[in-house]
């Protein structure tokens, strides 16, 4: 048996009328929240950065990159809409192997769109047979892979790029084979990069690079066949030995990681959520000043230091990694939008004095959906807080129109409102589209429009 | 004390006055010996079907490609060098850390330098000092990381491409520091690809994704510092812990592994020359035919087997990962050129039921530069031979004059004899070139050394 051929199997002949409403609602819900990430992050100088190094070596001019001007050729423009959907660690997340999944996927399948007629049908069957893949790829490595340092929102997404691609382009069972195994052997992508613009690089390279197996798969360029299974393939490689490889198939046209799929209410590492909630909760209720402020304890999951533990921080980007940071924000503007991960907001003295009174506690009791906090005021009296459900988890999901709060946030900066509200729309209905490429028009400034290739 | 900004300092610093004559004249045989690889391997099929599959999404037509007639932007053109120059297995390793270590750098440098003027003594430098550094990072995490089932070739050599056209590209130490850490941050490769083209793929994406990040560096894209040393780094990550730091530093500057690089003279993988070795001696001596042949078994480094165990074969790929087909073409044919590596040569049926007649037995006390080959012929005689030392490993290395034999029968399958000459004496004398781009059109078709860009 094999593993690979299996789930090649599966990406290659599955089609839309086998998947459960429930699951294409989700679909729906991750592109939506994908796209107002996309476009909301657009504009980040990481974007300006990896444009301005690769735009002189890049192709034609024939695809549109979400949330900006510049025309590049569809992989590049699959690079920044990967960076652009994730430089503000905003996008989704499936708790139960930590990846943020849709970015690799969907940023190749709009570049995709953008220059090649796509039904609105046909995108969504690849992205979630796509995502799918992505999954069952991550949920065999997990958590060891994790563990030991790789992204695995990197690592596990080029499979979901390269199936999602391969399925729109009617790759053959052999051909999904080698783009899945081109894919994996270009898997990569190291939690050292966090804090850093490197972090958002990865679900880029990882969109550009499954894109670019698939087309590779297409061309003849051959892989070994066992990338999942073999002794020397991604998932032995990538874990030391430690993996689950009856995760792929397991429960295989079934059950959907779609449905476990969540969506953050703040910009920042999911793990902060629960303490950022606690925070802002404490600050409603209580109503006091940040001058008021002398301590803050926190008490949170152990992951929470691994992952979140930055101190003595300057940069808005680290702030995403500071579980101090998550909770002066809270104490201090009780809120944790765009605003609150900028440099300014990283170095405004109210939450730079509240953030460096802040302790943080490991506790094995806490789960990761948790966390204590607890004020110490000025005038001796301590309130605390203990959040059992941060807000964006499973089971305390964001509305439909949650979701469109947060995309009208993000992407007003780049886009003006009325155009925000069409793009909203187009993502809701974006199954009755005849052509995606209709929606990645409506992403982009009104001058970024014309028809003809030019950049 | 940080060893990845250590390294970025030496790269950035370091000059070619500082280097002693015996690397440069290593260095030479490195590169001339990258270059007859390069242009051999550049009609393989491999190089075919990636040139089909990305040339249509390729930048402004600017570089040559080694061999060919094609022009791409250099980073598809990096791609390209690095697939060809290892498509037949037959470039440089260095035995302590099991690298093919030219091909990523060097084909990223020669793209590099089809752009742009690039002096010949500021290209070697680069070249030496890029060597250098991705040596000594594979040093820091073999064997662990090989033995898990990185293909390390890949995995160090975008270290190496970075560090190099990052010297090329004057980075700052900060900026080459990036650059580390963005290549290491796309360090990627897996064995289970031997025997497919993915395994050439891998010394190209390390050759064009180290342009990149040196390019991206350049640009602002920042990455995490500690690249190499930091708990989620690429040492760390790649060998779940088990690495030595210490080697990437010592020695810095007085120690070169350039000096125990060495050149194949089988383009097969290298732990099978000592039994090609033996069964070319055995045929030698005992002028015995293909038909008089009834057994044949091989005793072997047990790494043989690990690597080269391939039965039942019946593609030219397969055969360069078989150790009874190494056996076999040296008792049959009497050599082992790249003649003896193609689908008609595994399935020359003296070849076949000769190879399909072998055994091997993995014997502890055989290191991986000897082997012992017995053949039992029809007539009852069992010949013998044990090999100490196979020719091409460092206390036996092809001598220039070798070399260049090497170079002409791979590269007048490509090239015109007369400009296959002038190739060989260009690139021994590269460091006295004005501009390495006289270079690159020496080693393209006639039809493409026109100087404008066209493709």
């Amino acid at each position: 048996m094999s593993e690979t051929k299996i789930l090649a199997s599966y990406v290659v002949n599955g089609t839309l009328a086998e998947i459960p409403g429930e699951v294409l609602r989700e679909a729906r819900r991750s592109l939506v929240n994908f796209m107002g990430c996309a476009v909301g992050g657009a504009r980040d100088e990481a974007v300006d950065a990896a444009i301005s190094a690769f735009r002189p070596f890049a192709g034609a001019p024939t695809a549109n990159v979400l949330g900006r001007d510049e025309r590049l050729d569809p992989l590049h423009a699959s690079l920044m809409n990967g960076i652009s959907s994730h430089v503000y660690d905003y996008d989704d997340t499936t708790p139960k192997n930590y990846c943020h999944p849709t970015s690799p996927i969907a940023s190749a399948l709009f570049a995709y769109a953008s220059v090649n007629p796509v039904r609105g049908r046909d995108f969504m069957e690849a992205f979630i047979y796509g995502f799918e893949a992505s999954s069952r790829i991550a949920n065999c490595v997990y958590p060891t892979h994790y563990d030991l340092g790789w992204h695995i929102t990197g690592t596990a997404g080029v499979f979901g790029a390269a199936a999602a691609i391969g399925k729109l382009m009617r790759l053959t069972e052999p051909q999904m084979i080698w783009a899945l195994g081109l894919a994996g052997t270009q898997a990569a992508g190291v939690r050292e990069m966090f804090g850093s613009m490197g972090k958002a690089f990865h679900p880029g390279r990882a969109a550009q690079n499954g894109y670019g197996a698939a087309l590779l798969a297409q061309a003849g360029f051959t892989s070994g066949p066992r990338i999942l299974e073999g002794p020397r393939g991604f998932s032995a490689v990538t874990t030391a030995g430690k993996f689950n490889l009856a995760n792929v198939t397991k429960g295989l046209g079934t059950e959907f990681d779609l449905l476990v799929n969540t969506y953050k209410p703040y910009p920042c590492g999911i793990v902060i959520h629960p303490t950022i909630d606690g925070a802002i909760q404490l600050r409603e209720q209580h109503g006091f000043a940040p001058a008021d402020i002398t301590a803050v304890r926190l008490r949170v999951a152990p992951l929470v230091l691994d992952l979140c533990n930055q101190q003595g921080i300057s940069k808005g980007l680290q702030g995403k990694f500071s579980v101090y940071h998550g909770a002066a924000i809270g104490l201090v503007r009780g809120r944790a939008g765009v605003g609150e991960y900028t440099d300014a907001a990283v170095n405004d003295p109210d939450v730079k004095r509240v953030r460096e009174g802040a302790t943080a506690t490991a506790d094995s009791a806490v789960t990761e959906d948790q966390a204590g906090v607890e004020v110490e005021l000025r005038d001796g009296r301590r309130l605390s807080v203990f959040v059992e459900q941060s807000l964006g988890n499973i089971n305390k999901p964001l509305s439909d129109r949650q979701l469109d709060a947060k995309f009208r946030d993000q992407a007003v900066v780049n886009l003006p409102a009325d155009d925000v509200e069409r793009l909203i729309g187009l993502c809701w209905k974006i199954e009755e589209l005849t052509d995606v490429g209709e929606l990645v028009q409506a992403a982009v400034p009104q001058s970024a429009r014309a028809a003809s290739a030019g950049a």
